[in-house]
């Protein structure tokens, strides 16, 4: 007892010093790309409410209280993990183009630049996080949630990262993603998928019949109000996703950003609804709303480098895309994913990074095939998904199956059916509703 | 097959077809009027959030889907038309002061000034565009939906914005509409009225009884906490509704803006409150909420040209005009309006741009006729509110009856009865919740 | 009744009075800074929303009309009466010390100085106010608090806020805190506190048992998605409280800041998750949620002074203070407060004042005693901490007795245990749902 007095006193003595750098001149580009990064920053973390809204709109009421949980904590362990390690090796000293090998831990000193870089990338990480969570919902072990969630923050995203955004090797090669379609959407979509698929799908989902015919059980979504917000929140949040990308509160360009942001969620929005309703006969909500997330997804690696015009097409097609990707995973794949985070993010991240190619232009060169750019950038676009994607997909599945062996992923049968709030926190979501929770 | 084929590979390649202007000198003013013009779009954007949880909270949980998709729909739908026209219409080549005639489906090339503006601008036109969803909720048709807010965006609202906005002849003529109590509100809210007329009461609403009175029913809204949550989000954004329009960010009004903004919304919920008190015997809720909106609506015009004191007063007259609104169109005009849209846009809309000419001081001078600036400017804001309404009010009117006639503007008795979630979209909005849908 | 009309019309033209000062020379930093405290001013202000949605998702569904009414009305008159006397207290010119003496109910004319400075400061006060509303939910009489809100914005607020931040004798003695761990929460925290005690438990809540011992009674709260996106917009809006409190967008320690605030909430809400996973086996939402917002209370006073890691130790033990402090209020004081506020801001607000004492560095100069900086800094915060504390608790202690005499505090047994929803605002939160209301 009392050497853990001791251990916690010295810890608090050393936490404590805190030397601040001094400043050197600050002039007003430097002020205004400040308040330009904060604004980004804290429009790319109220994103984490609409994951969070998303996920628990899209799934059962009895496993609200687990996914809002979840939410939480991939933000809170994610950003203590990514300021002890991600950060030092995403955007520590390269060594050999892999990694970056200094600044962790970084609680001594700093100036004012890797404070307020820290900031903005801290959320980003977090994002790739966050996406994960959706796509295991309804029957994944509350402590080994946290533990993969922590993983992901701390090496998964950082190292791929440091490839693309921290002057690693594929930065190097010229591939361009300019807000995150594959550093950020891509590898939470990877370990989404990977996750879902080494989860196995939720008691119900896919059910043998006596002639051997497997039928696929759709799981309504309790709250499609808080769906839809959630919706509106991650869309009002990418502005400063995409926004704020720039890093430079200085660049005109900002606006180009915004249109084409706009555009491409709209227009994501617009054939999805429309997709869907050809297919299934109805104006489907959560395809629509899907088709607004594969919109914004599609157009944050190509939203720098391509026009109006352009980003309305890459939008269309993101929102055909989303609408075909969930039914082939569901259907096809027979991965159960309940929100589809893999098909928005994973499907439609790899689109976008793909458009680059397609009618990207950079720095007045026209790079993309439909300008007359050539095949080049689309090869070194695809060299860029199939490496990450590798790395992505080959990492989480050892994640996973180390987790599955050494702590468990799944919770029991029984535990799945009752709900995850009331058997991993507790509690109930709802208290005071009825609700009939063993649809 | 072959020829579908062949339209859409040229349609892709035009479409990518992306020549950027070069930007000139780019100053740190400029830089500065796009952080916060950007700032004020996304504000304005996340209105749209703030409607869709005002219009679903005060109607009932079997038409929420429905809500929230048609709020989702219009600014999409909505910022591909005004892309495409409206902007065009309303911001292009002047001709004869009545409309723009440039710069339709402008995604070839563009400025930073276009994106920053057309950013700025499109936002705007969303909310015109859904301000008229409330008012005709829980029995239209979602296609029919969709054509009139498509009509909305590209015509109705950009040609009146183009009068006072876009260099038009009420601009010519002194009009003053600092943000849009009419250019957004009153031509949302005729819209809102002539829509909610046309498409006639919902069912149950107004029952003869057997002696030949009319009784009016009101059907609760289901979730209030929802319709909370929208009036912060709408507050909240309307910081950037009024305090962008000043359209720089170099000038020291936006924060006369600001405080006459809270000072009206704050003066409009108290007086809708005390009104309701005294009225109906309890502190409302919905009448609170309208309230806030209503004294949000009120100083949208003013905002920039009165004082502190004059801001209260024309809050405090506001929340007292939208109680007596509510209950004038409701039970004497007889219009079921579910949420009370056409109170709060467009008799707050109205009221708020004579506010002007009541305590108006433009530039060092007072226009305003309790200033002593005698009725010229008054008469001017009173032919700005009839020209712009007669407008609105009779375009929108030719709009709904074609429709009706075409594509029938409202759904069966029987699918009103059971909800438009399950009867438009095949969904429910609260999945394993037990609702009394059919009161 | 003519009488009247002459007082309205006279009061009308008073308040039309309105002379704008010219404004000086107005550069690119006073620009700038107007930004960012629009910045700052907006996200405060959302928290409002936050505050509604967590205390409504934490209290039962039969009160939750009444919780967003008192937190949609503590802003609306707390704005209405900090601008006729608040402001004046708090910020005008200062007599002894004590308390400001000018500017009271200032419409007439103002500098943007004036509008900039009172909008970023009226959210504040604001805050201070709304803090008060979960800790005496679902018990207490809807005008009663409708009175106290006003005194606590008008008088208990801006007269301790005058000696830390107005100029007055605490300032002067050097007290430190930078965004409102005392001038804000705390102040908060001691009314909540007060008033839960003055109130007395809801009912059931302690039920002495035939063998003479209490049982303490959980109330579930009715809605934990409401409660957990309650906490992301604190957070998010908290970013502007801490943030903007740099006062100028040109200080590059806003950076730090952020980053102190993020670390803090993070470690926060995971020393919360932990310590109630250790002591109760489970881990519970509800105090994680709390422990977010722990953290951030704690980081509030000493975000600017401390470093990356000592704002991790501070939230950390402020997560574990707020789970130990709630059971305490709970179990031992047996003071009813549903939501937790007094926990929240009161004891991590103290917490945080002291924090600054152990780890601060002001403008390099080490303060804080594990940096070798003595006891001094220590001793003067505690010196605010209490005469703070004094003077709101014996205010509100003062104000409470005094409504109970003469308004009444608590509503009557029959209708707390009906709901205040139904018998206090004659409507249901969510018409069409069962709900079990008695429980």
């Amino acid at each position: 007892m009392r050497k853990k007095i001791i251990v916690l006193a010295v810890l608090l003595l050393y936490f404590g010093v805190s030397l601040f750098a001094q400043e050197g001149d600050y002039s007003l580009e430097d002020a205004l790309d400040m308040v330009w990064l904060f604004c980004g920053a804290i429009l790319v973390f109220v994103m984490q409410a609409g994951f969070a809204l998303v996920e628990a709109g899209l799934t059962r009421a009895k496993n609200a209280t687990n996914i809002i949980m979840k939410n939480l904590m991939d933000f809170c362990f994610g950003a203590l993990v990514y300021w002890a390690l991600g950060w030092g090796l995403m955007y520590g000293a390269d060594t050999l183009g892999i990694l970056g090998t200094s600044d962790f831990f970084k609680g001594l000193m700093g100036d004012y630049t890797f404070y307020r870089d820290w900031f903005f990338q801290v959320v980003f990480a977090a994002t790739a996080a966050t996406i994960v969570s959706g796509a295991m919902a309804e029957r994944t072990q509350f402590k080994s949630y946290l533990v993969y969630t922590c993983f992901i923050s701390a090496f998964i995203y950082p190292i791929s990262g440091h490839w693309i955004w921290g002057g690693g090797w594929l930065s190097n090669l010229g591939f361009h993603d300019f807000a995150g379609s594959t550093v950020v959407h891509s590898v939470g979509g990877w370990a989404a998928l990977i996750g879902a698929a080494v989860l196995g799908p939720r008691q119900g989902k896919y059910v043998k019949g006596p002639d051997g015919t497997i039928s696929v059980k759709a799981f309504p979504g309790h709250n499609l109000t808080f769906a839809c917000l959630g919706v509106f929140l991650l869309w009002f949040g990418w502005y400063g996703f995409n926004g704020a990308s720039t890093l430079s509160g200085m660049d005109p360009a900002i606006a180009r950003v915004c249109v084409t942001t706009t555009l491409a969620a709209s227009a994501g929005t617009v054939s999805a609804l429309i997709t869907s309703w050809i297919w299934f006969k109805k104006p489907d909500a959560s395809m629509s709303m899907n088709g607004a997330l594969a919109g914004l997804v599609s157009i944050t690696a190509p939203c720098f480098v391509v026009s109006p015009a352009a980003s309305v097409v890459i939008g269309l097609i993101g929102g055909v895309l989303v609408v075909g990707a969930v039914e082939f995973i569901d259907k096809v794949l027979k991965i159960d994913d309940p929100v589809g985070a893999s098909s928005v993010h994973l499907v439609c991240g790899i689109w976008g990074t793909l458009a680059v190619g397609l009618w990207g232009n950079m720095e007045g060169t026209a790079v993309g095939l439909f300008h007359g750019g050539g095949f080049r950038q689309l090869r070194i676009q695809l060299v860029g998904i199939l490496s990450v994607g590798l790395w992505a997909a080959l990492t989480s599945l050892i994640l996973f199956l180390a987790i599955k062996a050494i702590l468990g992923l799944r919770v029991s049968p029984k535990d799945e059916l009752m709900g995850l709030d009331i058997t991993e926190h507790k509690t109930e979501a709802y208290a005071g509703f009825q609700i009939f929770s063993n649809m």
